[in-house]
């Protein structure tokens, strides 16, 4: 196994399409999103919100200057676990075309890594009961099913 | 159905050791909780973080001038669907003397309601699988059990 040549970054203004398309890109996400030029404005306006908030780290991975991935570490202080930070995952893409190459395993290997560098005790994500292969890849990560993910749609 | 007649607000320092009495009150809280006198101080930064965060609501319902319920709700700005903001519930509780009294579903109403001023477009939460009222009292609330929900712990 190789080791992928991967830089892992705080995402920039200018990273966004790049991201927009990659959550665009499967079944789930084709439905509800809007890879457009120029985007629409509320991604923008959803980034701003993201960059200036200091529990929100959206990252991009990047190999030979070009983005290839991204995941949303978003920091939850809760006063449950006695008062213990929790770390949600959210927006877990990798570019299609560079699947298969353990970019997404490097890359929640280094979110788990920052979440102990913030002192979390504990990593948590939902994944949509359809993408079972998703679900099996967590479970090699050391994640455990324990919990339902239940959702109220409320547009 | 009489209505219960609850206020909801947001919690003050004075109302921690009542939340953290419930949240410890139940079989897998308080294999986690540390409900002492005084409260460890955890809890209390953990508090102090939660209030000067305008993402995050930590609510308490109080009947007759007492608390007897508990919420945590979590704005969360996301890239995906299109910049739409989310809310997350967590922490729930209802004092146990006062249970099977709708003080739960007003709770839950409430939030839902909340959520809805804040222009969110979807309330998720987890519950743990072992839950089994829990799951059906959400199911009835409208939540939809689409998502598993995993977790690794650090600790």
């Amino acid at each position: 196994m190789t080791r992928p040549n991967i830089r892992f970054r705080l995402a920039k203004r200018a990273d966004l399409p790049s991201i927009v398309r990659m959550l665009a890109d499967d079944e789930l996400g084709s439905q509800r999103e809007r890879y457009e030029n120029p985007l629409p404005e509320a991604y923008y306006s959803a980034f701003e919100q993201i960059e200036s908030d200091p529990n929100h780290e959206l990252i991009v991975a990047e190999r030979n200057g070009e983005v290839i991935g991204t995941v949303h570490l978003m920091f939850l202080p809760s006063v449950s676990f006695q008062g213990g930070l929790r770390a949600q995952v959210e927006s877990v893409r990798v570019d299609k075309q560079f699947q298969s190459q353990e970019i997404g395993s490097a890359m929640m290997k280094w979110s788990i890594q920052r979440a102990k560098e913030r002192g979390v005790h504990v990593v948590q994500l939902t994944t949509h009961k359809t993408r079972v292969d998703a679900n099996r890849f967590y479970e090699r990560l050391g994640f455990k099913a324990s919990h339902l993910g239940m959702k109220l749609s409320l547009k």
